[in-house]
């Protein structure tokens, strides 16, 4: 039976949010039911409920949310590998075709057909309507969809691991980065610069964070172990580091302009932007050409590979530093997002922040 | 002894080209002298006499031309390789330091210290003099920048593989092209897409051509094969094809947008630029995130994959199609070029437009 649901929604382009609710379908035969215990913010939360991309227009009432992580609560009779009561996670994506050749090689995020975005979709392959995700106390999720959090990672700590995390981690293991060895820099950081920066040093690299604010070089050499802090406002900087990097995971959402960093790249050098700029970047021949240079994208990671990511993580005990707020406080930290305030990552505490008459039973 | 030599030169940004007298240095122990034969007219020569380029600024009297090719005159003491009356071209590198990771592993076009331009450059591994190009009777070069040119290939049509051949086949081997059964795209079918589409065929590929000119159709399908024409200023055509191509080749040195082209590129594919825009390429994050694509670059190529390639076309007979002109028709050629009106590259017949009284004994 279809359970009722409580949650934060935005109502239109403000982007303002209040409660709201509404009903999650019933669990079917491969679905699992979850009680939301903790939700990351995102960047891309914050462009949507303002309905900032044309390729992504919003609909409304949008409960936005997809770095979910919560327990188990009831599992349909098809399911084999969750029962009530396990962890559970859930990232970007809540379905896809399953049978062209992306989804059969775990690259759901590029479905021939379409992948079905946790929030702001319509689910065609369930009823079509539209999804919500993961500001609000219930789930549903088929269980192919479905990520198991190891018991060694803090379960608020692990919430941005299911979007910031596969992100970095994707691209990083695409380009072989995990061999180690190699220059890495990252553009920025915030959520993802900083679990780039993790991963980095787990798969042996030499670590260079480029910033916009010196204020964050102290951390970055301490806390993430960073060899070297560029500031990329500083010409002077900028100029010494070039031709230094092998690679760069750019995680601005900002707009701004590839020519700025592409010189820091060595010859054959690569720069994947996973941020998501509404305006297009500014790309120079000469500065590909120079040192066979290439600027790639990436689209979050696939589910195996979510899995991998967050089993990887377990065991070196990488996750997000956190600042846990009330989902009351969401209006409030999408104003400091907008000004990068916030070390790393927002995750809502759904369950202890839901008013009881809410809370699931 | 210092030789006498006669060209065509620049004297400025007007770009026009007039006669010009000038002298090249003797023959070192290391140098060969050749009488020039032919030289390809690239869009970087126009380019360059107009001095378009802020990061290569002209300066004059300029004499372009590095697809050259003629008839060894002269040998330094320790050449080892050519002797009198050999077949011999250059490209566009005529030094380089030698001595950096990048000289060592052959691939000049990257050296850490510089390389030397053909022409509009300074020697700095010689004399600091300002290098001329192959529109003139004679050059001079290091053994080490000279390529042997096979029997196999004509000689005036061989002269557009030392740019145009060496610029597309290099980026083609490096995403290993050469292993054949992927869709190929080539945009623009001036000299280079030519060329592309030629080694497209012999590795193996499917070739699509991307033209704004229908009336290029019927040669790309019978001179060159192609299994698909795509008209870029047709909307319904670039909707069919979209997600079809594993890679493109990016011929155009006009200003234009990356986001035209991107859709067309399959999951991980690439898109490959070799032209020279002067103002930066629009690339969205939508268009690279959707499918993991990439935009490179790539410079020309290294002296031993450039004679790599010649030996490559001798064996399979690929050679530019080409209109040969008199020395003194150059200024109605550039006239020309700019309007894409030639197929598919001008070469110009140095030795025979020569006046007689410049003409090497």
């Amino acid at each position: 039976m279809a359970r009722e649901c409580w949650g934060y929604a935005a109502f239109d382009h403000s982007g303002t949010m209040k409660p709201f609710r509404f009903t999650r379908r019933k669990c079917r035969s491969e679905d699992i039911c979850f009680e939301v215990k903790y939700c990351g913010i995102c960047h891309t939360d914050l462009h949507q409920i303002k309905d900032d991309w044309k390729e992504l227009p919003a609909t409304y009432p949008m409960v936005p949310g997809h770095e979910v992580v919560g327990i188990v609560c009831e599992v349909g009779r098809d399911v084999k590998t969750f029962k009530p009561g396990d962890r559970i996670g859930v990232g970007c994506i809540v379905n896809s075709c399953g049978q062209c050749d992306h989804c059969k090689r775990h690259l759901e995020q590029y479905c021939e057909r379409k992948f079905v975005w946790t929030y702001n979709d319509k689910d065609i392959y369930v009823d079509g309507n539209i999804t919500y995700g993961g500001y609000s106390t219930l789930m549903v999720v088929p269980e192919r969809y479905a990520l198991k959090i190891p018991e060694a990672l803090p379960l608020d700590a692990a919430a941005p691991l299911l979007c910031a995390g596969v992100t970095v981690y994707s691209p990083m293991k695409h380009y072989e980065m995990e061999k180690g060895g190699k220059n890495f820099g990252v553009i920025g950081l915030g959520g993802l610069g900083f679990m780039a920066a993790k991963f980095a040093k787990a798969f042996g690299m030499r670590i260079t964070v480029i910033s916009t604010s010196p204020s964050k070089e102290q951390e970055a050499r301490h806390a993430l172990h960073a060899d070297h802090f560029v500031v990329s406002t500083d010409p002077k900087q900028m100029k010494a580091a070039e031709k230094s990097l092998d690679f760069i995971i750019d995680t601005v959402s900002a707009e701004h302009s590839m020519d700025q960093y592409l010189p820091l790249l060595r010859t054959n050098g690569k720069i994947i932007l996973v941020g998501i700029p509404s305006k297009p970047l500014e790309v120079s021949a000469f500065n590909l050409h120079a040192a066979r240079r290439c600027v790639g994208g990436s689209l979050i990671g696939g589910i195996r590979e979510t899995q991998e990511m967050l089993d990887f993580c377990g065991k070196h005990h990488i996750f997000c530093k956190i600042e846990l707020i009330p989902i009351g406080y969401v209006n409030e930290a999408m104003v400091r997002l907008v000004k990068s305030d916030v070390k790393y990552r927002f995750v809502i505490d759904v369950a202890a922040s839901t008013p009881p008459e809410f809370r699931p039973n």
